[in-house]
């Protein structure tokens, strides 16, 4: 049987990958008159008086939506809400089993931004944060951005800052290995969707001053047509001299580069005329945008992917659970850009210096560590 | 230590009465290839293709939404979204260990009648049903009906029809004790809210001929003032002689009172003036209309009430869980007037002949039997 076969099999026969398990026994009239009526209505006078003991009293505590309008979905692009339930049901698992964290998947049946902004804000009561998931850009950033600003508790897009986290950890510990500073280096980031964008914001807001952002036209410049508003809006801190041409003309002297774009776009040519000791991650999956032994063969140095079946994997799993852990640890309002900052240091100090290598820049998946790590970063930059 | 402090204590300790389980076990890189990217790819091309594959895949098999505006949460009133959650997440307790629904509180941070529908609309894709809970009326009316519309699964608002069908299998075996006919009777049914309204109606689909509806200014007419537009709506089958007067009026020759209203509003000699072997539900909770000793003492013959510590307790318990257990397994699109019929008929008929007394006219809501027989009579009236 292959993997998809098996997969199918198993997602039939768990009908549902998750299920709501009840802490209260009910098995008793006085069971009932305690988890339910009359006994319940005392929480409930208490937080309709004092709406923070929510936290005390409801699965507020521990419990986040992780919403998808379906329109942005793996590699399989706007299949829907209906068709992307198995996703957000599997993102689901994983905050459960990496981050001990409640979550429910919540497709919307509309790619409509005000619609999603007002469904969000009127199902946030019972949660105590917002994971989004798979929403299309430029949308996306104005629904997380809007949603940041109306409620009071965490919203965070995965596919954005779960990336970018992760890749800012594994560069940190790419300059460790390569001796680069990160004030020197020219950085090439390929793709300007939701992925691209906050990897160039979040290095910038570390450090790095020279990020060139590329999209399928080239490298992004004034002179580019069909921006969206944020991409434009990226040309205020990247690019900063307005330079022209193709991926390949970008990659030419580079020290990083980030590929969040399409499959073999990338030639051993463009490597070799980069940097040297290179450091790249080419996160397109399954298929990235070089292969690794054809990168390393033409001088790079460091290689990240999206894989498991090759070093250095790049997964948002190493993240998005010890964010909302600790956050909702702290009932966090925002995970804010030092948590992010913080969240990155912490995974890449997860690698002692003396186990650090070409081929060992990021824990692993599974390794246990991380998720305290992580949590432990947001809740020290929580203002409470 | 009183039942509320314990209530309390056992509230703080859940922290949150429900969790997200998962049945996927995420212990491998395979695991997560199956559970995760990229097998979950599997089901979802599939369920793009045919959006009813949803119930094969999905949690949409047998996960239900319960939804709230905290507008009229049981006797606290307009609390909230915020404070209902104790009520929702403990209804939602009720669903899984009564009827192994898996049920998710949503509390709806918005009283907008259209933003209600929107949002119930948006968030539906994940779910194989919704039950709207604790929203005021007049809106709960004009919010079930449209959505039933809107949606392709089934809304079922449980303050009214679960309440409804206990009441009426309650009703079919206060007929047979009494020996009275459905047709000969005379009911009056005091509380025109959401509760009162949905038990009119069942009780004529039923076969009653003769239903008096009551609020607090006495016996609904076509002279009452302020009435909303569902309790115009109903004076087109009830109140068909247009009788004006108080509810001692109306219960004169009475044979059947219902009461969802206040405290302590039946006197004895309301009852003295009721036709021989009333039947009497005073289910104002925590104290009924009038309490079932003084009724009994006053000639009526079969007393329910809302109150576990008296004989026939109506709870609706006793239905919720296995109305959509049965709308779950059979994929039901609506749960129509022939279900609760058909609910209501099974009900009642778990009380055998040799049983039903004047005292026993309902199962208990912990009779193993109850869940399973709701379900199968649900099932049955489903076309497929």
């Amino acid at each position: 049987m292959t993997n998809a076969e098996k997969a199918l099999q198993m997602h039939e026969e768990w009908n549902g990958k998750l299920e709501i398990a009840s802490k209260a026994k009910v098995n008793s009239r006085e069971d009932l008159a305690i988890a339910y009526t009359p006994g319940v209505a005392e929480p409930c006078k208490l937080i309709a008086e004092d709406k923070s003991l929510a936290y005390k009293y409801t699965i507020k505590s521990n419990t986040i939506a992780v919403v998808s309008d379906g329109s942005a979905v793996l590699g399989l692009g706007n299949i829907g809400p209906y068709a992307a339930m198995p996703v957000m049901e599997g993102k689901a698992v994983l905050f459960k089993e990496f981050g001990g964290v409640n979550a429910v998947p919540i497709c919307l049946d509309t790619q409509d931004t005000e619609e999603i902004i007002t469904a969000v804000k009127n199902i946030a009561p019972g949660f105590g944060g917002i994971n989004l998931e798979d929403i299309s850009a430029p949308r996306c950033f104005e629904i997380e951005e809007r949603l940041k600003k109306i409620l009071d508790i965490p919203v965070f897009h995965d596919d954005q800052h779960g990336t970018a986290i992760v890749v800012l950890a594994g560069i940190i510990n790419g300059l460790k290995v390569t001796g680069k500073k990160k004030e020197e280096c020219r950085v090439v980031i390929n793709g300007a969707g939701s992925a691209g964008i906050a990897i160039s914001k979040l290095l910038l807001l570390y450090g790095f001053k020279n990020v060139i952002l590329c999209d399928k036209a080239g490298i992004i410049n004034s002179e580019t047509e069909n921006l969206n508003w944020m991409q434009k809006d990226m040309l205020k801190c990247t690019n900063l001299a307005d330079e022209k041409g193709t991926l390949a003309d970008a990659m030419k002297g580079a020290d990083v580069f980030v590929g969040v774009s399409a499959p073999n776009i990338v030639s051993q040519d463009m490597v070799r005329s980069m940097n040297k000791d290179a450091i790249m991650f080419a996160m397109a999956n399954p298929v990235p945008e070089i292969m690794p032994d054809l990168a390393k063969e033409a001088g790079a140095r460091v290689i990240g992917t999206g894989r498991s079946d090759f070093p250095n994997q790049v997964n948002n799993v190493l993240v998005f659970p010890g964010i909302f852990k600790g956050a909702l640890e702290a009932h966090a309002r925002q995970i804010t850009d030092e948590m992010k900052l913080a969240a990155a240091n912490a995974l890449a100090d997860l690698v002692p210096d003396n186990e650090l290598s070409d081929v060992n820049i990021l824990p692993e998946a599974f390794d246990p560590r991380v998720r305290d790590a992580i949590a432990k970063a947001v809740m020290n930059h929580c203002k409470e």
